[in-house]
């Protein structure tokens, strides 16, 4: 007897689950059927500021797999399918065909739900006038380049200091573009430290991108056509021929809500540890539009990160086919790329560390990338933080140059492993000239806060 | 009431513990006297090879510290001076100026023996002629640019095919010569299984270096003037105009072993967890010249690497200044680059694996350093070694380019943690398209690793 697989949302976690779920049961054992409403599967959503920006030239090879070849592999993918209702008591989907506009029921014995994020847009004059464009889907970012191509204007303005818009800062840069960031809060990337955050501002600006922080936007300016022309904040109107919205996202859970399914407080589904929604065997739920435990912490967080999707749907895919897996949570580990600026965290932040509760001290210090004699080493700034009287690491991050982004990695396994700061301190990382000094940076600001635990008691 | 300090050996472990002592101890509290028999203190040997090659142009850049800059700070460094022997009951060294021959016998409360390693000479025809040299030592170094600079032939033979071969190969590709490695192994890199050493003999013949494998050196031909000519092995000759020796290195413990101290296997001093000669509390020992806990098998192993020399001093220092450090272990972490190819390994190689009686599965992957679209992809082989049953992770071994070689410290911590391959696949590691593909190299092999495990059962 054949069961059905629904999965909501074709991109990294529900073609993960899907293609896993296959590897592991025979189309005459589980049938699967995807709805994705967009024009685009199984992409890097990821990748499009580096397609924006020209250094990946091919959007397909943004696409790690094709609907038909999906569908080659008994896979019912069904693009531009939106799925608008979940009835879960009758175990049911309503889709609508976004070309025809009919609508269907599709019953399920399993559900997947992996419906993504939602960019948040202000509800502002002007937001929704051509020229103005979010980066979240593939679908976005053929607008975004479709204006650029028909647009000779080249200031830029991109809305939000978080990993898109300084992605994006660097497209533009990439493009030629005169580029102004525009940032609520004091310090750009604000999932880093203010004190971290200034480093990037100083090496943003070296680069020519105008940034302006603690500035709110308050409208969007269009010209007769109904174009954008300009975003204003309370203080000031910047010119604009483009505008990107880099806000932040929520996760898109209004199904989910409206069927009763449980939210965390960021608004995304709660699930255990096989990735199942709490309360509910037959339906699991991942990617972008989950909340997942953060093992620094112990709280649940809304991370929206390619990384993690990909790993849900894994998991998810196993789980349905059969097998055992789970996953265990995050610490919080994030890298990012402005030009040559490479920016890195992993753990908590001092406020996230005084929100739940835990005292800790702080180092920062500055070491070079590769032996200090040796051509190309680059400055790079090392910041821990570690909890007080135990040393146990709390997070790190890491502004720098080539050899300083990845270095986050270190970090994050020794959270992962719940080190302590003098632990680390012995850790046989890999050394030669060409590599790290002989005492890498993340050993050294490792041995300062060993030190900064003791005297502090 | 003084106490005196004397430190044999002036480089990495012998000046890292003089200075780690005088920080935390004045001059009225602990006199410090230090034995160097070179002309330098306080340098990076392993910048050497890429001095030769040009890539550092200036020899005093690897210097850390001179000799008038450590007497500022109170440590009596004592440059050309050789100790000769050493006196346990006494508690007291002869030593003598190599400039005048004078000879001393100095006191000592607390001694350090920090001798490092003497690279091994085969008592070969020709060994010792002029153009035939090694690169340990700083004045080994300048030896062999005082030849390259007079002699005007373009042939280099490197002997031995480790760490200091591959980079001084590297270093005559630099300089224009024309290179042959000369290997004793099946393939270069004995460090690494075989199956991972073909990869770079096959990448070091692409990039024009002749790699002669399976090959002993039986002598070295000298013209009339007694002058390095050609390398001969059993079923060859190579002409060479230079010659390196990179053969590898056992600790220089003469002294200790005529003091009647305790050597493990491999010749090394053995030492406790603060680094003291076992039944020695007042004798510590660091660096090339002691063996080190492997944490991974459980074994003594010698391991002559600069990173630990380092952190040996500064336990040293720290426990003479009477301040409380140890050092655990090593998990055998090494990277290495020639040109452009980036090779890096941890923990056991399936021979040493089988020695201690672990019993493994392997895997071999292939993945990119960024995300498959993104410029400069480049192609990396992981190979992994896991426990059968436990999954616990026992060795990593890395070659390809550009950020290739320090992933291994991903690896590294894992193993300090005692990680298992099913745990590491959890692994919360930084992505982003310019640095990773979304799923890691090294995620990528622990996933190949928890599906060999399980099949094995």
């Amino acid at each position: 007897m054949s069961e059905r697989l629904v999965v909501i949302g074709g991109d990294a976690t529900g073609m993960s689950a899907a293609s896993q779920a296959r590897r592991l049961r025979t189309p005459e054992e589980l049938e699967i059927v995807v709805f994705e409403r967009g024009h685009f599967a199984s992409y890097s959503a990821c990748g499009i500021p580096y397609w924006v920006g020209g250094e990946v030239q091919d959007r397909d090879s943004l696409i790690a797999r094709t609907p038909d070849e999906h569908r080659a592999r008994d896979i019912d993918l069904r693009m531009r399918t939106e799925v608008l209702e979940l009835d879960i008591e009758g175990r049911r989907v309503r889709s609508r065909d976004l070309e025809s506009g009919a609508e269907t029921w599709t019953g399920y014995d399993k559900l997947v739900i992996a419906t993504g994020a939602t960019p948040i847009r202000p509800p502002l004059a002007g937001i929704d006038a051509p020229g103005v464009h979010g980066v979240q889907t593939l679908d976005d970012g053929q607008a975004l380049i479709d204006t650029l191509e028909s647009s000779p204007g080249r200031r830029a303005v991109v809305v939000g200091a978080g990993y898109i818009g300084v992605e994006m800062a660097e497209a533009f840069i990439h493009r030629g573009y005169e580029v102004t960031l525009i940032n609520r809060s004091a310090e750009p990337m604000a999932t880093l430290d203010p004190d971290m955050g200034v480093l990037i501002q100083k090496a943003m600006e070296d680069m020519g991108i105008r940034v302006v922080c603690d500035a709110e936007v308050t409208a969007i300016h269009t010209d007769e056509a109904g174009r954008v022309r300009a975003v204003a904040t309370a203080d000031a109107e910047f010119a604009a021929d483009v505008v990107v919205l880099g806000i932040g996202v929520r996760p898109a859970t209004d199904l989910a809500r409206a069927a009763g399914l449980p939210l965390g407080a960021s608004g995304g589904l709660l699930t255990d540890l096989a990735m199942r929604v709490h309360g509910h065997e037959n339906i699991w739920a991942g990617g972008d539009c989950v909340e997942v435990l953060d093992l620094v912490s112990g709280v649940q967080r809304h991370i929206p990160l390619g990384t993690h999707a990909n790993k849900h749907g894994q998991i998810i895919g196993s789980g349905i086919g059969g097998e055992y897996a789970t996953f265990p949570g995050v610490v919080g580990t994030a890298v990012s790329k402005v030009c040559d600026l490479e920016v890195a965290r992993t753990g908590l932040r001092e406020k996230d560390a005084a929100a739940v509760g835990l005292q800790f001290v702080t180092v920062i210090i500055e070491s070079t990338s590769r032996s200090g004699y040796f051509p190309g080493a680059a400055l790079m700034t090392v910041k821990m933080i570690a909890e007080r009287r135990t040393g146990r690491l709390l997070g790190v991050q890491i502004v720098g140059r080539e050899g300083a982004g990845k270095r986050i990695d270190i970090a994050a396994v020794a959270l992962t492993a719940r080190m302590t700061v003098e632990q680390m301190t012995a850790l046989d990382l890999g050394y030669a000239p060409p590599f790290s000094p002989v005492w890498d940076p993340v050993l050294v600001a490792a041995r300062k806060a060993v030190s900064a635990v003791r005297r502090l008691g």
